[in-house]
């Protein structure tokens, strides 16, 4: 079988665009390599999804998930290693199967950005995580330490606020990400047991069988700080993964560059959501971006 | 008082800019002229909003304002004239008021197109309808007309499906609207009461108190047809009507030409929604412009 279009990667970007495209009638065929929803599939709560006033990321992906199941969407398991564009089609070739189709919708998103410091990957499922929806309810009285200064860092902490006896939000600048929102930033500085710490730097942390301290650089007096800590939640950010496509697109630190009508540089293949260069990454513009893509893919192959 | 931003507009896009900005911790005055909502407000079901199966539009509208309110969204029910810039403010001067602010996003979608013929104005209320939600109602067991053949007149046959004895869903083309959902398309030719006309043009209205019957040109046959009807729905399109912004934007059949910030060419004054020229107008389109946009005035305001 040709497909329509192959997505690869089933977050909201992935799923948005397979919904227009089912709804127009084509096929479409969705790539995961991990889990179905994506990076929104961990967010605490999402308040600023229009109409919704409050939802959880992972009930909001199992509904996308619901909705796109119901119109007959494809899924597949399996981690794409490579594109091979033949003749008027492309070939997919994943770690189990090839697949082949018209058009491809790169709906890959981004990754968490680690700390690169001693410790963090020995600690990794042992008192450092990347998802506080996943993790955070391990620490229930305990002492919870936060990296980051955006929305994501910002959400973590309110969400962890509810369990951990403290939280210290660790921040290397001296103020919040100028993108954060401000409706955030006074909810978690509402929040008594929410320890708010700027500039400061970690660089190492230590423990045996899992997390006891986090070794902070105070930027300001320009010494150590040993923070007693049994969790550390990173969230500095997000990074794509898109070497595989690089023969096919244009990148810019990684991020793949569209016109808008979502077109890459290869002629059938487009970038939606996180993956692409763009501004504002929000739930909202992710959907936009799949809606026009599956748009103009809907036109290419009727 | 000096707003942050006053949007134009109170539809979804208009809406969910506001949205943005307050959750931003700005501030936002709305001015709608007519009804909180916009187009989307007569949508008789949303099915292709990401992860919300079946809303009917004005469910959306109103939920959407709700969460908007309790944000603290302030809005006006007043009509803009007339925009001046002073110094570093606009005066946005309206019929009941004039307001100050930072900066100006134009959310005021587009109009109903009319058909233009005889008897339209005259009958409109009197069985010529635009809003399929609005007046299907009035119609049990009559015979309706609707005219168009995109998906809102796809979506208007198939609600008034539910009402009318026959529904004839006339075009003037050999074929529906090249962007028409295959999906609505297939639910429309399964309704056994509703007939498909292609070819056909309406020429006039007939009717002494209300809508008696519809004279279309057969363009095939070039000849005369009178269909006995007791509505007519007119879903041929929209239209901006963006005269009064013209000072201010360069504009194209009357939409609003941006950059992808959403800026005009006036420095502060950002168009957002339907009003703006793009390929795709979809709910998650308009939302997505809605939130750049209030990124970038959030940035510029701070």
């Amino acid at each position: 079988m040709i497909y329509d279009s192959i997505i690869i990667g089933a977050g909201a970007a992935g799923m948005t665009a397979a919904l227009n495209i089912l709804r127009n009638g084509k096929t479409a065929l969705i790539i995961e390599k991990e889990v179905i929803g994506g990076q929104i599939a961990s967010a605490p709560l999402i308040e600023n999804y229009p109409a919704v006033k409050e939802i959880s990321g992972l009930d909001f992906s199992t509904q996308l998930f619901d909705q796109i199941t119901a119109l007959g969407a494809e899924f597949e398991l399996d981690i794409v290693n490579r594109i091979e564009k033949k003749d008027n089609t492309f070939i997919v070739h994943a770690e189990y199967h090839s697949y082949e189709t018209k058009t491809i919708i790169i709906a890959t998103g981004s990754e968490h950005k680690k700390l690169n410091i001693e410790g963090e990957d020995e600690l990794s499922g042992k008192g450092v995580s990347y998802c506080a929806v996943c993790d955070g309810m391990f620490y229930k009285g305990k002492d919870i330490t936060v990296v980051g200064g955006s929305d994501t860092a910002l959400q973590y902490a309110l969400l962890l606020s509810n369990y951990g006896r403290n939280v210290y939000l660790c921040m290397r600048r001296n103020t919040y990400s100028p993108s954060a929102e401000q409706i955030l930033i006074d909810k978690v500085e509402k929040k008594s047991n929410v320890k708010i710490m700027f500039n400061v730097k970690p660089k190492k942390i230590i423990g045996e069988e899992k997390v006891e301290e986090l070794l902070l650089e105070d930027t300001t007096e320009n010494k150590e700080l040993a923070l007693k800590t049994d969790a550390i939640f990173v969230a500095i950010g997000e990074e794509p993964k898109t070497d595989i496509f690089n023969d096919f697109v244009e990148r810019q630190n990684g991020y793949i560059i569209t016109n808008e009508n979502m077109e890459t540089k290869t002629d059938g293949i487009y970038a939606v959501g996180d993956v692409r260069l763009k501004m504002v990454r929000q739930l909202t513009t992710a959907e936009a971006d799949a809606a026009i893509a599956a748009y103009n893919v809907s036109k290419r192959v009727s």
